[in-house]
């Protein structure tokens, strides 16, 4: 008889959720394969938007949380929550005794989860690696590749990178990524009703008019100036009138700045086309962004999900820089009037058509069979 | 008037101290430099050499010192062991505001130092990437690379993988390896009077007749096997009957499984050839590897010294594999057989040529110019 | 020549720092004494009041800032906030090398403080031992006292418990609370001019007719209800329709309970009598409470400058039982009706007498007093 | 019917298994207990006795185990392994989800076990306080008093101390010392078959023939001077001649002091008459005491089991000072000259008489039913 492998997922945060859910389902319902997941960092916090217990409505069992945030305003924050971090997951991953440990792109916290698994020997599947991005994402997202055995990436790019880095071509492998997954198999529209299970603060928008979404996190190294980079997208957003869904950012090392930001904002203005909220299940927020007239900010989201769902994007700032995109997005500075410009041109155009950079909707499946068959090893060289 | 850039250095055990001591040196007398020093892990304790003590003797200030090793026969307090690292060096970090951090070799916890450092937007230099060899080593090396600025390489083949894995060429710089500076410049011979500041245990050795050396670590991959394999080296070295002089391994999970298995050996076996002895100081190291027969175990020693010294090296097991080497090396497997038949070998061959492959004797210099007009940032992106 | 003595205080939130205040300005003023400031936990984040700001505006120096709070709603995150504030804490009095570390009243994280410095054989001296309250808060103050080598109490009968719980008498001194000094010093009265530097959520209220001020911590052992707790008393206050200032709790496991009670009411209310503010300079709240009409929570500061001011208080729950009061006091629980019948009562009754039971207003230069001159000692034995 | 309760047991090194096996048989017994067991600290290391493979083979199940002692030769560490026990007990707690937390004795580190149990409102039984010593054990002794709710004490006068100390006469329960149950229960000789199973350095002893114990461990308050005082004891030892069982230290801040002092006489000295061994499972220690002409040292077993055993000690320095004693106790300082004298005094007076002062050898039993029936609290006041 078969032994099932013991896979370990670790979640360290809302929107790595939407990059694994429907490896989850798949890896769930997979005969061999004996599923765990791990909570970490902001994940598990009210104040980023509760993950866990989204996950938990979703039917996932959790086999162990961790808390490892080290509150501050800074980088140095950042770096010890890191470390804390290793110092839990290890003894986690000592008592679930995985067959292989999965860590999900390249948030700075999930360098710990490649650390402890890899230092533990046990065979590290590195999700979305080979993507090039700015910011600390970028280092952290590169050394997790040379951390992790098992390679499962999102667009043909990215698989030619992670191998051109010296992983041997048999650890890489082509799936796609699981959040287009969640966008191919939209089959309901957003509408006012959904609205009303969300809160927030502002004046709720009418969801059958047009309507941006914002959604723009910090970049940390250029920690100081986020506050001032949030206050030209609020700027804009708030002159051009048009209602606006806002999306608090998740946690950074800065979060507090553009927080701060939006916070002082709302005191010295009426911001009233604007309805800010902090959260929103995964796939209402597809919905919501499928029935948008355009995207701004520096999510990813603009330009994997986007891209397939051909929603018109405003990309801002080097956050995304070196990341493949579509026709549908269109990249700004931080710079109030260009932003306006772009606003107007996006509205303008309407919907693009959709392309399929990173993925057609069947990474998920794709993921659990590889991580199912694919040999499991933790020694590895240099392929040159 | 310029302003003295602020380099400061993280040494995390004895060996790594002779990867970079002629560095420091040149890095102390540099009109642009304040060299700061931070000494963490095993640097610092007794049972490892005490590393600190020797610095300090040789004329450097130490900044800050931080012990994180979390105590325990296992690869999970290695893990955590790096955690704590990362959560004690970022304070550190911040009180001294380095210009830049420079981190030796691939050490596992010396990630840590990478990480604090990275992740604090703190230009990061890595001494030694781009080199192939097995082990967790080979991961972290790699990773580290993928975290640095600035690439400081031993060898030119080195220099071309950096480039492959995606560093900008700019940023990577052929110096050689500090450690052949030192071989280059002993001017003395090792004498049965040095011989009398070490302690240890055993009956000490004629140095005027042919002795063997030995130096084996623990291989953390293979932790439960590393007290057979140690014992494989004891059996053949006993049976030569050859002089030799051993010293115990460094710290690494596994270190008491080799720890253990020579105690046991010694118990069981009156070992009248061996003298067992913890630490040398570099130079005196040097000059005894210099004088003698053959230098048996998995130390890089073996690999980079040797190789301008031009000293016979069995190279035993995996560590080393896929480092370059000289014709001097002759590797074996943990066989007790083939060793002894190695160790017959190269006893027979004498000394060999020198080898120039790890640098010609000027590293130290190199680096320091280096370190001292290098353009230095924290941003970066994958050059392909 | 006398050696100065170096006097490390630790301050680990804002409500602490008005506990000790004259204190640091008499010790820094003292010729014999090098003060140093060491800042950790919720004294250095802005949600819990930037206690760091002010300290610094107040102009004194930090030798070292220490960030340990754990993110997470539960006591776990407490316990282990505490465990880092010992982890950080230790280097840093390492390095700073003090003659005595001072620890100021009964907050959890204060532990670290004494922990840290009785393992390290510094001198351990304790401000506001032997008081009696509800809550953890009693364990740690009387866990402090058994760790700590002097003691300077508020109260005479705090004196006399420390004597009791085995102390020599020797090593205690009353000393008084310096809370009392800042509210004897009271200079000028409170104005809506004032009022204009806060920034909070609400209306803000017109000072000069009768108002309440609220400060209602969470009760860390009654975690679960801290949240149906906070809504009684809003519930009271918002039904008496008096203006009210209400300040937000301090960090606590549970604060998020409390936190998130306010934010769920002021949702579904409009609470137009009530400003919400976060922190006030402490001299700036001291007058504000002065010209108060009553002051409504569980604070200690109703039982101690409220005590010396004479403002009518009405004291909720069990955090401060067991604590000497003054006649200014009414106890209720939580409890809507009693509360309202509470108001209403202190309201008619006005302003009560002065009572000096923490002290007569020289807390502060006594405490320098003995901190200079009393013997310091890290050795001791129970006195019976 | 009864949900049993959860008891969790927590053991942090090899002689604190000795003060709690009995208890721990009769807890495993009772029908309405389920026992939990946590290792922590030097409980799970080898070169302090591998403590865990000893309670394995006495037939416990361990539930989690706890690595945190960060290496380091000085007093920051041991304040820092402290932190990190907190850091790691925590989660520990909240997975086993204990009905109550037991923690043994004074031992620095068990200080983070009562914390991690009272600050999560886990009530917490306490083993042993009340007792008087020198050292930092006396600290923090009484310090777990205060945050533990139940006390278990093994003696008439340390129950006076508890109640005096402020806790309510309730709560506190007379049991005796379990180690002196195991001292009752030995049942047979020890002999030199026995010690051929124990592995040490030196000549074995013929056990036959008058032999001397010596257990003596650094004082952390002195950690200089430990080097000096271990030095004392081996001369006078080596110079009586008297064939000698000597037992390495514990772990602590200066064991490698001591332990470095034991090494290095070694060196110099051929000590002939001495065993040097690591450890010994505590029936058979026990039985080696209780054939032995006089324990020399400062350890509790010469104060306790000594005491039932009638045993000649010799209790050197300050270590147990203020613990009550019987007749058979003769304290000496750290003076050759007067340990000589010592040596020669107890040789010629021989067994003493049994002395009950640390319990009837029922404490097992008695402690396993007040933890089954006292009531479980986690709130307390001080009783005065």
């Amino acid at each position: 008889m078969l032994t099932k492998r013991k896979i370990c997922v670790v979640i360290t945060a809302r929107p790595s959720y939407s990059r694994i859910k429907t490896a989850l389902i798949a890896l769930q319902k997979h005969p061999n394969i004996e599923l765990q997941i791990v909570l970490a960092a902001s994940a598990l916090l009210e104040r980023y938007g509760s993950a866990h217990l989204i996950i938990e409505q979703d039917g996932f069992d959790i086999n162990a949380k961790v808390f490892n945030i080290i509150e501050g305003e800074n980088l140095t924050s950042a770096a010890r929550t890191t470390g804390i971090g290793i110092v839990e997951l290890a003894p986690v991953f000592e008592r679930l005794k995985p067959d292989a440990v999965v860590t999900i792109a390249d948030r700075f916290e999930t360098i710990a989860t490649a650390i402890a698994a890899s230092y533990m020997n046990i065979p590290l599947i590195h999700i979305q690696g080979g993507e090039v991005t700015g910011n600390i994402d970028e280092k952290v997202r590169h050394a997790i590749t040379k951390l992790a055995d098992l390679h499962l990436v999102a667009s043909p790019k990215a698989k030619e990178r992670v191998i051109k880095m010296g992983e041997h071509e048999t650890s890489v492998y082509l799936t796609g990524c699981p959040s287009i997954d969640i966008a191919k198999e939209l089959d309901s529209e957003f509408t006012n009703e959904l609205l009303e299970k969300y809160q927030g603060v502002g004046n709720k928008i009418d969801i059958n008019k047009p309507f941006l979404v914002v959604l723009q996190h910090p970049v940390t190294t250029e920690y100081e100036s986020s506050r001032n980079q949030i206050e030209v997208t609020l700027n804009a957003v708030h002159e051009s009138g048009i209602p606006t869904m806002w999306f608090w950012p998740n946690v950074d090392a800065g979060s507090d700045g553009t927080s701060k930001g939006i916070r002082i904002f709302r005191e010295k203005h009426t911001t009233s086309n604007i309805f800010f909220l902090k959260n929103m299940e995964p796939q209402d927020f597809l919905m919501l962004l499928k029935k948008s007239a355009c995207l701004i900010g520096n999510s990813s989201v603009g330009i994997r999900e986007s891209a397939y769902l051909g929603v018109p994007v405003i990309n801002i700032g080097s956050r995304q820089s070196g990341r493949e995109r579509g026709d549908n997005v269109k990249d700004v500075a931080h710079d109030e009037a260009e932003l306006k410009a772009a606003i107007q041109l996006q509205i303008n155009h309407g919907k693009y058509e959709s392309s399929f950079i990173y993925g057609d909707g069947q990474a998920g499946e794709k993921i659990a069979q590889v991580i199912a068959e694919a040999p499991l090893n933790f020694h590895k060289q240099l392929s040159y």
